[in-house]
Formats: C-alpha cells, sequence, structure tokens
C-alpha cells in the first residue's frame, strides 16, 4: 500500500514531464479498528513501502500528516519547483499523432477479485466459476507490480521523444483521462483508442461478469477505476515507436494504444478493440 | 469547518514567516453517512468557507482531492517559493527575549462543551451544572471566531519586529508546541512561560471538571489541544510590546505569555500562570 500510495502521488508530477521532484509530504489515516499489535505490524510496512519508492524516485519525504480514522486511508503530497523546459505542457496533439499507453488496466478488477476471495464475499460466489484461485492471485500479483512502478522511465522519454501531451490513468479510467486530456487541447483532435492491454484473464472474467448478473467494471468501456496506473502520451508515430521500444528495452511495458485524428476533443474507445492480454 | 481548515492549513507556513503563499490544495473526506441532500447543504459550505478564506489570505487553490470516508475529514496543503528573506528561521530565540501568543487557548474545549452539549452525552450531565448553556454557545462562538482568523497579520509583524522564533499552537497544545521550539534553538535556552490566555469561563470550567470526575483536557498544563491556534512568538522585550501593540490595533489579539531564559532547550509552565480570561 505504501508503494502503490508514493507511485500513485508521484504520478501527477510524471505526466507533466517532471522528473526531478523536490519535496513530498505523507498523508496516513491509520484505522482505529486496528488493534496495537496490528498498528506495530501494518504501519511500519506502509512507511516503509512509501519511503523505499520515494528513494527510488530520488524524492525526499519531508512532513506530513497523520490522523485517526475508520479506514485506512494512505496518500501524499508532491512538490517539484521547476523551470520551463522541465515541464510538458499537455495540450499540443495534433493530427497523426499515436497514442501510447505505459501500463496495462484491470487494477481495481485484480484487487476486487482478490478481496472477494479473500474474504469470500457474495460476489465470490458468482465470480468463482469464471476464474481459478491461482489465476486471481496472479492477477493480483501483476497488477501489485503495476501499481508499484514508477512513471518515471515514461517521464523521462516523454522529453527524449518530443511527447506532445500527457495524462495519468487513475480513478476515472483511460477513457474517462483520455476525455480530459482530449479537452485540453489546443488543436481541432479526437482521441480514437483502438487497443487495450488488460491483465490476462481479466478480459473473459469481466465479460461474464456481466452476463450473470455480477459487478459491470466497465473494463471494455475503458471506465473501471485504476490505481498508480500508466501514463497515456501523444507522439508523433516515428517518436511512438522508440518510445514504446525504449520503455520496453528498459524493463516496463508500452503499447501503441490509439490515433490522434481531427475531430473536436473528445474521446472515443473502438466498438471491438483489440485485446492485449498482458502478463509479467 | 472550510475555515478553519483554511487557518490551519496556512498557519505552519504563517509561522515560518512565509506571508506570500503559492498555491494552496484542498483534500476532502465526505461522510458516507451524510444523505444526498445533507451533501448539497454541507459540502457547498464547506468549499465556500475554505476558498473565502483562502481569498482573504491571497492564495488560490489549484487542485486537490475528494474522497468518500466513514468520517468527515478536511485539511489542505500550501506550498510556497521563496527567497530566504522571506522565511524566519525558528531557532534565534535568546535569553532576554519575551514570548508572545496571538490567540487565547481552549479551542478543544469549546468543540467538546458545545458537542456535549448539542448531543446530550454523558459528559454534558457532568458539565451542565458548571457553565451555562447561554456560555457554552459564547465560547463556541468565541473560539469560531479565533479559529477562522488568518496568522498572516502576526506573520507580518514577525518580520516588521524581527521576531527570532515562531511556532503555531495546534494539536499538542502550548506547551507540546513551545517544548518542540525551544529543543530547535541554537542558544541554550529554556521557554519559560507565566500565563495563559484562555476564552473566558472555560479555566473554572476544567478545573471542576476533573474534580467531578469528568474529562481532564489538561488546558491549565498548557496539553489541551488547539486547532488553528495562535503563533507563539521569542521576540526581543522591545520588540515584544510593539508587536503586541500592533497586533491588537490592527484588530487582533496578544499577550507576552512568558520569557526565555538561560537553561537547556526545554519549555515550562509556571505552577500558579497567570490567567487572562479573553471574550471577544
Amino acid at each position: 500500500m505504501g508503494k502503490v500510495a508514493c507511485a500513485n502521488v508521484l504520478s501527477d508530477l510524471y505526466a507533466m514531464g517532471v522528473t526531478e521532484v523536490d519535496n513530498m509530504l505523507l498523508l496516513l489515516g491509520i484505522s482505529k479498528e486496528l488493534s496495537n499489535d496490528q498498528r506495530k505490524v501494518v504501519i511500519p510496512m506502509i512507511l516503509e513501502g512509501f519511503r523505499d519508492l520515494a528513494k527510488e524516485a530520488g524524492v525526499t519525504i519531508n512532513g506530513g500528516q497523520t490522523v485517526v480514522n475508520p479506514w485506512m486511508i494512505i496518500g501524499g503530497v508532491a512538490t517539484s519547483v521547476c523551470t520551463r523546459s522541465e515541464i510538458i505542457m499537455p495540450n499540443q496533439a495534433v493530427a497523426g499523432d499515436k497514442i501510447v499507453l505505459t501500463k496495462p488496466l484491470g487494477t481495481q478488477v485484480a484487487v476486487n477479485l482478490h478481496q472477494w476471495m479473500s474474504l469470500g464475499t457474495p460476489s465470490w460466489n458468482i465470480a468463482k466459476d469464471l476464474i481459478s484461485a491461482e489465476d486471481v492471485v496472479k492477477g493480483y500479483d501483476d497488477a501489485t507490480t503495476s501499481m508499484t512502478t514508477l512513471n518515471l522511465a515514461a517521464a523521462r522519454l516523454m522529453h527524449k521523444h518530443g511527447a506532445h501531451a500527457a495524462t495519468d490513468v487513475t480513478g476515472f479510467g483511460i477513457l474517462g483521462h483520455s476525455r480530459n486530456l482530449a479537452e485540453f487541447q489546443t488543436a481541432e483532435v479526437d482521441f480514437s483508442i483502438h487497443t487495450l492491454p488488460i491483465f490476462a484473464r481479466f478480459t473473459e472474467v469481466c465479460k461474464q461478469l456481466i452476463e450473470k448478473g455480477g459487478r459491470n467494471f466497465k473494463l471494455l468501456q475503458g471506465l473501471s477505476s485504476e490505481t498508480s496506473g500508466g501514463l497515456l502520451v501523444c507522439l508523433s508515430a516515428e517518436a511512438a515507436d522508440k518510445f514504446v521500444e525504449e520503455m520496453r528495452s528498459e524493463g516496463g511495458t508500452a503499447w501503441i494504444v490509439g490515433d490522434v485524428v481531427p475531430g473536436n476533443k473528445t474521446s472515443r474507445i473502438a466498438d471491438n478493440p483489440e485485446i492485449i492480454e498482458v502478463s509479467y
């Protein structure tokens, strides 16, 4: 949880191309339902995870706030003082650009399936016929790997390859965030998404969950919430190929998922998007 | 609540003498127990209060985060990029300095008494013989006035009168925060607090609550939590008089509450501190 929160907080700055972050604050709500013994285990682990990933990002944590709360809360604030050249303004996409996504989709599905299974909820009664326990754990592990990965490498490559615009994919899903990004463009363009990289096995599970009357995550409509998702980056066609290649050569993931086309600043997902099944 | 949160967030920067704040983020946890109708009333009022006081402080709010939570939460983050001269490092107190406090103590007492009375809690059964309903409301109103007052004027006067060190008085009470400040001094000094300005009527109520087996707020020991409390400022004796005078001439409050003496970086409150009863 600490690592996920840290990666998620930093991601907003990385989406602006800011790679040198000056300071972080840590915001922690400690559940009043934890026993003292549980606190002694859980809180140091969360803090350690947050600090470890901040260290990996080269950021110091100076300050924060801790409160007691019914639910656990973990978050933070990242600050950077930049020159103009350190920032990539996210409004320069032009028709002909390719759209790249740097992490697979489906973190919310992964976390929910794992929680349903762990707690034996009514939702698990529907899902257990659709996916094996082993695959739930594998999907959860893959999602955790993804959520705890910094978007720093992507931010650096945005500079190297002259990205035109970027955002990070979090609570509103890939469609929600690509709509926000499209609205913000200077040029009269649309974002057309034709490909969805999704954690392996989840596409079929999500389809069948809906058929069986289970929860509709809206994953294939691009509206499933993501936590600490990837960057969605617009680059020229040539730059997009190089960006994807270099992300992969550095051990990361990236896929060309769409096109910037002439339009009126909206975003849409193709009726039958190509699905890429991703497994780490 | 919005105004209190805004004043409280800004106070940390004001305690460092930073009067020009560049940006604020608003952090809001909306209680899941509020009905839709309640949300429509409560949330706009909180946002309006936060924005109004930010405007008074000359600060823009760019960004933030809203989550659903069992309890209401309201807070924020204030950021400023400063030159060295804009900051007053809080470590330059010397023996002979006077210590000034700019708001009365007792906000936690005020809020609790008011809540006990409103909800008719068991604590109110003890307190109701010690204070009238009218006085509870008056104390609550005075505390609200105090908590929604920016420490900006005090921060400006810290520069004008060459303050040597300051902190704001919040969760750890006047003694807790003065201990922290004392520890941080470069010189071998102690902080000796001889006077406690307290909202009218609360001193006697707090004493009697303890006698009757009610809650011990530790107000007279300087350990009662404050929310959006005043600044505790060390200045030369001559500067302290002028600081207090100017705070008052601007419609604010301020009292000389202690002395900086030779010592080993601790803080203490006199055995029988002088109590100043404060009423607006």
